[in-house]
């Protein structure tokens, strides 16, 4: 048997490609975290050389050691756990490749919170753009499918309960809303998230005199990370918004799989996972909701996420390494988890499949009671609000087992009184009771679209 | 006895004190609730009648039954108890305080979530008004100890270990830092958070008509809240995001508790509470750091509050009660927890007591061990990092209890080989060693006062 | 308008019938709170007499200073508030309710936590000996309906799509075996989350001396709580695992409150709220589940302080306050969210309409489908296992719209060539393949009766 | 570089050595999970066999089947993709690699849920097994350390400030007392934690017929499991108790972790983390307390887990995948970070350095204030207690910078027409007011090693 020793569903084979995405798996793994390390001690000593810190020689000896490291993997991790921390050790490794002014030059003013909180931003950044991508392209799917459905009317059910009539494309156009304001909050935190940190031991820049705001300043602009406004050593906000964000973004994936998972439900019908898949190992009839399942799935994971990350914010001192740690377990567990729901929700409306016909089947089967706010309403242009719901509610109160809604109208004379047959029918027909389903409907494509082109 | 039936910290009278702010209270209170949904009746009315949905004559109608109404308590709890939601019965009892006109037109088109959100949005509005101008306070107060301790030496501690030099002033313009983006993330969160809502049963404002957007906007500006964008029926994203919010704002707040309790702690000595108050009730000479604990207890409250909200964003449908009412729970506890910790911390500072000798006294007694790094930099100049860090371990692996760094540096051969003894004298002086103090504290200043300005 | 500026759900007047059970709120009311303080102010005296600590005399004079008390609220409030802490307030206000031997013994070798933790206990033993009792109640209406419907064959579904077949009685027999464990767990915890508190300053009864432990172990006995075991100022696992253990009871509730909810969905109508209530202030028709929607609700409650209670075990040094005042908040909520969920539950199953003919059409509504792993078993016994479900995979992958199971493999020679029309019929008939549906069901009911009996 | 894509703390080759225990990372990796299928597979057909269910000769051909199964790595993956589940994909490989009789007869009557739910009882029963020996391998430590510490004089901390005296091993004792607590919880979730499940596609035994009882209870009987009490399908109360026992744990490690990080502190300095490494990599006079930080990182990790844990309960129908789902991500890291977190304690007190000497000179430091509680009690005993406690508090509010409480005792006539200057002296040494240390240590000692006979 192939030796397989991974415990994390993110690392073990069976399990990784269900909760992982491809291109976030990359920003993540343990080689593409070193090669952060290097571009940062590279850039650094790039920057230095610029301001005449060190010599411009050392910038090419660095470079050179950091590009052409062997690391010895056995000695990293030894070291690592002996110290508690990677930097000095894979510090160490490139100095032992380098030449002496690598010795003399590398890391120069720095200390291992540096290299652990420019890294965590780079890949931040990397994170950030791929899940900007993801959610624009959700958006675009979603626009499609609300196009198409605009006028599929379908049971609006409030409460669990069948309540009135909607349609397909409005209510999908509820998920558009909470994307354009993920794209829109996405803006907002990306600067912050994306900063980087140089101070030296205690945050001061000490080591580096006079000119450390220009190495600084230099140095975020050679990274591609926001230069930071003052000390921030201690501080850990900008880490744990982003994962709150995340949390955000579960939400609307979850409430689409809660509804498309109800959708599919056998005597609902109005809906099918369309992939092959999520068969049961032993009833051959059964296709389960395998993409709603994992949605949900991963919103639960994406709010644990958020319920430790304040605890990140529990910070003493300068710093404390206790609950800095934590990010290394909750950065990148977040952004995969995200990332893959993501991945999941697009997939999952690019094979959906929406059977119009049984909307409005399941309709009729309602016997047209939940038209009774349309008729209601009917009655109210004429009755007033108040006496219209005390005349619907005696109405409706009586023996009314499966019976139809408009039947029962149609031949009390109280409603009578008030309304037409031909009124009665109407008021009952969910295609004239839908309101501004349009205008609704287009506001939201109009503002996506906006959002986009802006960004 | 009096009896006192409460059970809630924020109001059973003896910890309510201790749990609210006065202000926050007032915006929570089930009083000013009933005050949000009358002003939305009468918003609503008075916004149709000008669209020509209802007659003029029933928006004064309405007006007066609001304004003259007197509740029947026992009927109205009886009610919601019943019905499990408070509108309607609050609604019928308006009906039946008016003339017929009120009875006719009043809550026309409009459901129960309609008055729940808006009123909710409204309590925001204020709440996050309140909460900016307790953020600028704070951000103020912090500003005044920030330019006093400037240049006030003091330990720098990491992992908690005295690690180098420091001062007062940059510690504390850490925390303005974090007070900044607090004030970016408000300006940023709010026109979210203070969104209507007005769409009748389903969110369509099928109830209205084609008028519909027409009564939304209107009523929205009436009530000076946001207009929303499309269906949001089912959307909580904006109330989650606010309590996260506040999980941040709280993090500021316990990393500044932790820091002063630590500074406060016996055989450190550099702070007290200048408060009276705190006494133990055994220990005569005591005197805990009571703002401290509170403040280190309302975030952890805080946090609880981040970490439930995301189940708010479980819905279904158009939308489902059960995660809606959460909100009834955890919003104002929430204010009331951030607004009282922002409280608390404007008093801490107020009446801080700073042992300004004490923290000089405390550098001393690491016998300039913390000040390695500023030699193995005074070293690395003339040797090369590498080369400095790796002589500064082996002359302090020694037997050094008790023994000043000064003088082990001083009559080691090694060094003195590399530095003078006046250069070895400057690289132990903290106050040399500073790096960019002014600057950093400079920068954060600058920036708390052009965030100020543009509010 | 009368004033009511209570915030809280559990002390507003509209919100709090919904959220506190009536028992448990005069449990956790602040009268008895300090009710408790008294209690143990008499207890302690009349045990420190008995042991010739302090005259028998002060006993009585205590006594009565207890039963006296006026309290001066105003007072007590003003100096809660400026002592962080209500034990010395009210302490004070007793000693100077009595005589010369009150102000001398009274509070004898106490400290503030003393009080705070044992008065925590006595109110814990009555919460839990209340959980208990409605556990039971909740279990003995569960019982009886089991019993009613123990045959009562229903859709069984899994990841909510139609499976196969079982019976109302076999799923509701699953939520009592939830309620078995939880009672056995409540016995496992009950002494450990009742335990006294006595120790004095920093615990080691230093101010009683040598006859520390006697006292402790007499004051115990006397207010019926558990003696400790050893130094325990800093612990507070016990009080953690009591809401961690109510999170559980939530999940059965939660659980019960989705199968219900759905169940009461229109197109499946399988159940119905019986109570009178539940109605939409806009749609005449309709009734809101409302027992379902508060036990989601309060499950999210409970979890939500689940997820903050471990931060209280964040403890530091004998003790320190910050992470015990959580206890104040959190406690109190948590009993009462909890034991609000248990009386709405048996409300819920006490109202219940269980729609029988409903639940056997909805069986018909899948096309027999379902069935097909009974018809698989039933081939797998002739073809073996894997054989069957390649078979079965292969009949049902065709184009089977609307058309019921039955008549494909009637019609279908692959089947009958190892199947007759006989064994077919009998294979889809849902209550042949109910398997050992009353075995585990008497096995449930017995554990049940047992548990009981033992208690 | 070596190709290293892992991105989990509990998987990457830097970061795993830190946050994994060797013993828990087998049991929960992925070649285990793995073999305990194939073992459940075997047992099954093992217990069918001696029932007559399927034929003795078929036993020998699965037993055959799975232990010389090879697996199809991609072909496995790739199905399981597909399917979202693992259980056929594996199944269908040992069927490929059986003869006719293993084709016929394997899973018989099983479904999927039967082998995930019953696999992860294997692995949590050797997973709690191991996590009893840490507790009580740490528990004997702390014992030695106990009995060594005994009369080793410190100040006691209460609320952050120096209170009283107390002793370093009576503060050790009161982690033990935890520890003796959280080994009775193991016992008493144990049985629970290790249930089999056994029950087919939806949980009522159909597909085995009548003898479905027997079937299951052999099964757990081969499989060294729990049998279970009746239908337990949607249940996931067994598993969310085993995460947050886990929480309990880790608090108390936690508080281990505080306190002694604390201890380390450069001003306090009583103690030192003895193991070589923690050093910064820009300070070379530094040792970081590396195990307290990663006991802290490690109880949020584990207190998250809990947090999330509860959503597990979040069930419906005979069972709903979704939430399933997340015990594949939860236990495996809860259980490696516990283990992870007991092994380091342990590596904490094997190596920890205390400074005696130190202990008593900061006891010193304090001026002897805080022994005022016990010239309070020594008052006390003449005047009573209100009227020591006011005489105390008046004497102690002058200007007492720098001096000694003693001296200020000596020379105030107030206290000295009370106390004679011997009873002041005597009352001023910690040695003297220790109160019951030695018995509350005794109890907590036998209290473990009754505890440790009975398992």
């Amino acid at each position: 048997m192939n030796m397989n020793s991974s415990v994390s569903v993110f690392d073990a084979s069976l399990y990784s490609p269900l909760f992982t995405q491809q291109e976030m798996k990359k920003i993540w793994s343990e080689n593409y975290q070193i090669e952060c390390w290097l571009k940062f001690e590279k850039a650094i000593a790039k920057v230095q050389a610029e301001l005449g810190i060190i010599p411009l020689d050392a910038v090419i000896s660095i470079e050179t050691a950091c590009d052409s490291l062997e690391i010895d993997w056995q000695r990293l991790i030894k070291e690592t756990q002996v110290i508690g921390m990677p930097i000095k050790p894979i510090i160490d490794q490139v100095a032992d490749n380098g030449d002496d002014l690598v010795k003399k030059y590398l890391h120069w003013g720095c200390t291992t919170q540096d290299l652990l909180d420019s890294s965590l931003s780079m890949r931040l950044k990397e994170s950030l753009t791929l899940i900007r991508k993801q959610l624009i392209a959700l958006g675009n799917q979603l626009s499609n499918s609300i196009v198409e459905h605009q006028n599929t009317v379908m049971v609006a059910r409030t409460n669990a309960i069948d309540a009135s009539a909607t349609t397909w494309g409005l209510q999908m156009s509820s998920y558009l809303n909470e994307i354009c304001r993920h794209l829109s909050r996405l803006e907002q935190i990306y600067p912050r998230a994306i900063v980087g940190m140089y101070g030296g031991a205690v945050g001061n820049l000490a080591s580096v005199g006079s000119q450390g705001m220009d190495v600084r300043d230099k140095l975020c602009a050679e990274l591609g990370l926001t230069v930071p406004q003052g000390l921030n050593n201690a501080s850990q906000d900008q880490n744990v918004e982003v994962i709150q964000f995340f949390a955000l973004i579960h939400g609307t994936l979850c409430r689409i799989a809660n509804d498309i998972e109800l959708m599919c439900r056998t005597p609902i019908f109005e809906a099918m996972e369309g992939k092959k898949g999520g068969g049961s190992s032993t009833m051959p009839h059964k296709t389960n909701p395998r993409d709603c399942n994992m949605l949900q799935t991963l919103s639960r994971m994406g709010w644990m996420y958020a319920s430790g990350a304040p605890n990140m914010l529990d910070q003493q001192d300068v710093r404390s390494a206790s609950m800095r740690m934590l990010s290394w377990n909750l950065m990148p567990e977040a952004c995969l988890a995200v990332s893959t729901a993501l991945f999941r929700a697009k997939e999952l409306f690019e094979h959906l499949v929406i059977n119009v016909n049984r909307m409005r089947e399941n309709f009729n089967a309602s016997y047209y009671f939940i038209m009774s706010e349309s008729v209601m309403m009917a009655l109210a242009e004429k009755i007033g609000r108040q006496s219209a719901y005390k005349l619907m509610q005696q109405v409706l109160r009586g023996d009314n087992d499966k019976k139809s809604m408009i039947d029962i109208l149609l031949s009390n004379k109280l409603i009578t009184d008030v309304l037409s047959d031909s009124e009665i029918l109407e008021s009952c027909n969910p295609s004239n009771y839908l309101g501004c389903n349009d205008s609704l409907i287009q506001e939201t494509l109009s503002s996506f679209s906006r959002i986009k082109s802006n960004l």
